[in-house]
């Protein structure tokens, strides 16, 4: 490990993505490594929503829906993260949360399988996948009399058989920041009888998808990570066109209505993807989310998703090897596997003691990562504001914070309600 | 009738809660009955959502989870709320929108019903109820193994017997204005043994409510009415104490787990209405929300919800008599009842022909009221920003309209998608 500060820097000089950094309000001060959790603010969004609100809300009202595309922005939106997960215009849409989203998608797929093997009543999933989809999965699940199964992410592939309706996992592991192989499960699954269903909540903007490659049934994903939507954006949902037309979900509200003007009081779903819509665009969240989604597609014309994945690459490979260079002996062990082709967009290590302490004493120097229970230091790399420069920072202050025993601080072992 | 515009000037001059209307962005040359589609916008809303983005979301980032507290925000908002629906501090929470938060309440209600009475198969609800609530109901009623029953208004009361399960009405119809009796009809549903969920989109903000006073089950409710709280703002859910720890409602995501940064891999439902979050809160559409809730709180030292209440009943009385007689022999009906007990905020006329156009050529005008399919011209009266002279205005331009016969031009006849 030969990198120096001058090196990173030199890094920097040279990375052809480096112009996207300015789309960003990046507050001074602040290595922020935490954009798996909350992406930063883009420039653009300050305005963007501003108009929204003092035009278009304020002196237009309610004919906006039609003069400024309200009604259409969940699919307008959504056609555009399309092209960032390798599905097609008219396949996603951009509405409610996550966790919703889930909902809607697993009851779909879980309805398919019934209703062609009855005798199908397993869903697998990862025993870390994130707990809001294991939650939905878990209520779904009792609700409609399947079995969830959670195992280790390695002995999933062997517990595809004929018991299981649905496969749904997390592409990237919150976590861990292991990543799936999308391809090879999804057959492996299917050769299985089984369907799939993938959260690319740490994915999208951040490592190429390719959901129409990999052959998968439903997706979800997240607005407000690698997507720089703002807190609580909203989400979205892609569902195969294979399957799209076949199952009535449950979530069945107005916008989801083949003619939601018409007023009629008997549901009839619209053609396609747009029938997991549900109710009433949340605008002001879809302008934001609109922008940010903005920031990733400006990679385009410097080689889009591919080249912002090998920055991503480079940047966790430089933080490991730094952390395990410069930082040995501190109790730190990786948890994130070393393997690029696995590897997500984060570094995840874990520390017996004082994790969470940690990770106070780093956001009190600027340095913003984040804990996750019991033992995670979690740090996310998003190659659109993230330099290699920035990477070095956050190794020297990791390093003195652990060298000083700062953490061992009581301000910083106070448990706070969100980290 | 002998109002004149002298006079109507008069009642704004005499009328003491004339200055809340200083608190909205009103555009020049609008005269805006639309206030029960999408509320005009808070002139403080657009400044806090800057402060959001900029601030919060900018400068402190993924901190302002705890230090901004978006973490409080559905409980902190859905405080003010209850403050307007009859309903205790930590009884509502502001989350996803109508149509979500209704399949989480009527999901509850069908359950605890089964439990107790499982030869209940009967959802009651009105044949002209807003369809995205049909359309939830009748998710649930195939799902569940419930039968929708819709009933005209007035034969609701006589359907409640032993075969129901639940009573799902709203409050005021959104087509006709109509306002149902919701202690007399949730005493007549319990009598017969059945819960009652009420929505509340067309009365939070307009009419007095009285949720626990009536001894309501569940309720639901809209945030971009007369709540001014901007397009698509996210929706509100009220569970009587009594039933909030009895049922795990299904859209069981994160925000609802009794711990969720403790990240379990199963779900433990919060104490309370917290069950009924679900994904991560949507803080931007949150912040402008807050502030539209605060625009109708503003409205307390004058006398509050039975003031604002009063002014209300007083502008649709004038816009009907109004209406009645310069506009008599143009073939408007009057729909809404003329009884203040059983009237909303809003007042619909049915004409055979033209409805559509008319609207179109009213809005033309700056008079913007809205169509309701097939024949409802739709006119709103919120009583925070409506004037008296506003109303006269309001008549002399659909008189104008009607007696040029303006309608009939063909640029007026073309159906949007939106209305």
């Amino acid at each position: 490990m030969n990198a120096t500060r001058d090196h990173c820097l030199e890094l920097d000089a040279s990375d052809l993505l480096s112009p996207l950094r300015a789309q960003f309000e990046l507050p001074a001060g602040v290595i922020y490594l935490d954009g798996n959790s909350l992406g930063v603010l883009p420039k653009a969004a300050g305005s963007r929503v501003q108009q929204v609100i003092e035009h278009e809300w304020g002196r237009e009202l309610i004919r906006s829906w039609n003069s400024a595309g309200w009604i259409d922005m969940p699919q307008r939106v959504g056609d555009k993260i399309a092209t960032l997960v390798g599905a097609g215009p008219g396949e996603l849409v951009v509405a409610d949360s996550t966790s919703v989203n889930l909902y809607k998608v697993l009851s779909a797929a879980l309805a398919i399988t019934r209703a062609g093997a009855p005798e199908r009543v397993r869903i697998v999933s990862e025993r870390s996948n994130f707990p809001t989809d294991l939650y939905i999965a878990e209520s779904l699940a009792r609700e409609r009399g399947f079995e969830l199964i959670l195992a280790e992410a390695d002995d999933i592939a062997s517990l595809l058989d004929e018991r299981v309706a649905v496969l749904m996992l997390t592409h990237v592991n919150y976590r861990t920041g292991r990543m799936h192989e999308m391809g090879a499960l999804t057959r492996a699954a299917h050769a299985a009888g089984a369907l799939t269903v993938w959260d690319l909540a740490h994915s999208a903007g951040a490592v190429p998808v390719d959901l129409k490659g990999a052959d998968a049934d439903f997706a979800v994903g997240c607005g407000y990570k690698y997507l720089n939507g703002g807190p609580g954006a909203p989400a979205f949902a892609w569902v195969h066109p294979r399957h799209a037309d076949r199952f009535w979900q449950p979530l069945s509200g107005w916008m989801g209505h083949a003619a939601p003007f018409d007023f009629s009081p008997h549901y009839r779903p619209a053609a396609g993807v747009a029938r997991y819509l549900c109710g009433t665009p949340a605008v002001l969240s879809l302008a934001a989310l609109e922008c940010g989604v903005d920031t990733v597609l400006a990679a385009e014309p410097l080689g889009g998703i591919e080249a912002l994945r090998r920055k991503s690459l480079a940047l966790s490979r430089l933080y490991t090897e730094l952390v395990e260079a410069r930082c040995a002996g501190h109790g730190l062990s990786l948890v994130t596997p070393r393997d690029d082709a696995v590897r997500g967009s984060q570094i995840c290590f874990a520390r017996d003691e004082g994790a969470y302490a940690i990770v106070q004493a780093l956001i009190a120097r600027g340095v913003i990562g984040d804990f996750r229970a019991p033992d995670i230091l979690r740090f996310g790399f998003t190659p659109l504001y993230t330099r290699f420069v920035d990477v070095w920072d956050a190794v020297e202050h990791l390093l003195q914070v652990l060298e000083s025993g700062q953490w061992r601080e009581a301000r910083f072992n106070r448990r706070a309600t969100v980290t």
